[in-house]
């Protein structure tokens, strides 16, 4: 590839995200729909003008940290600890009952197994890849509609974040069992040590924000996003290098850390800005752009359907379930539960380690791309008719931007 | 290298950039230079805790190319047309006495060849490095300054535009005798086309743009800056992909097309701060970056130091003179000449055309390098002065920037 190829890669991706963005806001459906299918139609399987190449991954994946950064930054620290337990109880509730059935699906299909067999095992790993939740696209369509940091928002947020940690534990355990390589135990310690670090982190990172701040009491200084900035890329990297933790888990961190300094707005205010500019745009459509259906037989399909199905109705049911048990009203358990059920790159790199172990089908990996775009058009559309039919009871006002997003 | 290894390659790269840059600043130098520094210090050379990566070199490309469409977006057009004719003549001063500076510098060091014979092309080679204009770093330099929207600044920019087409023509004459593939008509062909294919699509781009903004008379929609960035991406990479011409020259373009529309202003905030934030920095740091001195022997050293002196001199003199036929006072021929004198990656790029068809010694690499630090370092600091001992006669207020740059 030439080195300047890369520009009208870029320049139809964005021109196309914002054209299918404005669309779907047309249709009443949120922009970020229209992203992802932007990406599905300039992508291999329909128009084929752009490709994924390493640039694009990395830069969607820049793009995924800013959207975990933002979220944490507008997180209210107080409506965090308050939904702590509850959270806990959806995320424990949204890994289990995904993973139990996912169990019962391929058990379903291909016969129940004796338990400690490879056959039980992959049945397990079928629940294993339905456990991941990705809630980027739930955050960035509650942004839009401005219900981010609302209970139900900082909820799901919450929820997510323990649900990533919880399913890194169910995988490595259940890849324990085929692999004698990995020790349960040290994944339990090196996730244990890394919330320690955050904490570590988090305290001297917010007494050097504040110091920062009181150095110039007056005025917003650049250098605050930058270095906010640069905390994201840090802990993005920390947790994934030295803990296994996903990066966007550590990306959330970083902006919990910096949600109550008083520059939390401006700097919000900055990333934002890159956000939907350039590197959200690129995220979106690059679902859409990785996405390679081929090798579909009839019986896949069935399957393929299946599994959709109940991947998205456990998450549901599960968390849905778990808020009501916390007192939520029906309409805030349904949106929780609705909130939770997207997938995203974690299904398929959960996906890609059950492959190098031998515990899925490579056939399967069509399942979860379809799992993927299925929940990545569909919960931003219930939710947001959702919000519109049972609007939430101290709704808060959009957020204060002075500009038109479309 | 792992999917997340860059994050922290970015994270070292923003906070290096941005500590040195204060302290440049501190320092009263520009902070382009401490940016510099930066990357100098944690490449390769010194610390090597960063390398030159593929998405490094992407991402310093898209900094570059929004340096320059920025400058282009705050172009007063009526300016730049009244400066036209003379930046043709600081243009053209400032290609052909360099290239007689390499010419005669050559000559000098390994005597004079009969014209036509093997050595006569190499000695006018080195000419022909001399006379790329790399204008970034002096654009972001004035802009810090708040002097870009001057005489001084606009005949500079244009006649670094003007610069790079002549700088073209000449090398691929020159190359055109060794070379019987590239014909010298077809340049001068296409280079014609590419304005004639800008007028076009400014035509119609700055219609396209008047027209949204009567669609929505009193409010900033960010469909703009998002279309305003797409333009700019595909006319740096029609000018390279199509007709030859430097992206860059593409990107400046782009912003001259879009520099009188009412939004314009709410586009160059919007790119500025993605610039600020993360692409400036990278690309300032990436010149630190990929310098890698090896191979150094005395004689070479000698050669290269000369290479230097005769590179800066021979650009502050030939556009200084230009500049000081052009009725310019003695003070703005000096602003004008040392404003012209950086040389950057074209120069890299030139140089790296001239080995690929044997015209010259790759040891002279080290020489080429040597003159981008030499001139990226110099020129910042170097006009610094110039405008603080002699202020522009109707200073133009720095900026409206509501925040502090550092």
């Amino acid at each position: 590839m030439k080195s300047f190829e890369f520009f009208r890669d870029l320049a139809i991706i964005i021109i196309a995200a914002k054209c299918f963005g404005m669309l779907a806001r047309k249709l009443k459906a949120p922009q970020v729909v229209g992203e992802i299918i932007a990406g599905l139609i300039i992508g291999p399987n329909v128009l084929g003008i752009v490709s994924q190449n390493d640039f694009l991954v990395q830069m969607a994946e820049l793009g995924v940290i800013l959207l975990m950064f933002l979220a944490g930054l507008e997180t209210n620290l107080q409506d965090l600890l308050k939904t702590g337990p509850i959270a806990l109880l959806v995320a424990c509730c949204g890994v289990f009952i995904p993973l139990l059935g996912g169990y019962l699906l391929y058990s379903g299909f291909h016969g129940f197994a004796g338990i400690g067999t490879d056959e039980f095992f992959k049945a397990v790993f079928i629940g294993v890849i339905l456990t991941a939740t990705s809630v980027s696209i739930t955050v960035s369509t509650l942004r839009e509609l401005g219900h981010l940091k609302g209970k139900v928002g900082t909820t799901i947020l919450s929820a997510a974040v323990i649900d990533d940690v919880i399913g890194i534990l169910v995988l490595t355990f259940v890849i324990g069992f085929k692999n004698p390589d990995v020790d349960p135990v040290n994944v339990v310690v090196s996730t244990v040590l890394f919330f320690l670090f955050c904490g570590g982190v988090g305290l001297v990172g917010y007494f050097l924000f504040r110091w920062m701040e009181r150095r110039h009491p007056n005025e917003h200084r650049r250098r605050m996003p930058i270095y906010g900035l640069a905390l994201c890329l840090l802990l993005s990297y920390a947790a994934e290098e030295y803990f296994g933790i996903a990066d966007i888990t550590g990306a959330y961190v970083a902006g919990i850390i910096l949600c109550s300094i008083k520059s939390s707005d401006y700097i919000a205010e900055k990333m934002d800005i890159s956000s939907y500019m350039l590197f959200g745009p690129i995220f979106f459509a690059s679902i859409g752009l990785k996405t390679q259906v081929k090798g579909m037989t009839a019986s896949l399909l069935v399957f393929s359907l299946a599994f959709v199905v109940v991947a998205l109705l456990t998450k549901v049911v599960g968390c849905g379930f778990a808020a009501k048990i916390c007192k939520f009203s029906n309409e805030e358990s349904l949106k929780i539960g609705v909130g939770m059920m997207t997938r995203g790159e974690v299904a398929l790199i959960v996906a890609q380690k059950g492959l190098s172990v031998g515990l899925m089908d490579p056939l399967l990996f069509t399942s979860v791309i379809l799992l993927i775009i299925v929940s990545s058009i569909a919960t931003p559309i219930i939710l947001k008719v959702l919000y519109h039919k049972f609007p939430e009871k101290q709704p808060e006002l959009p957020e204060n931007v002075p500009v038109s997003q479309a």
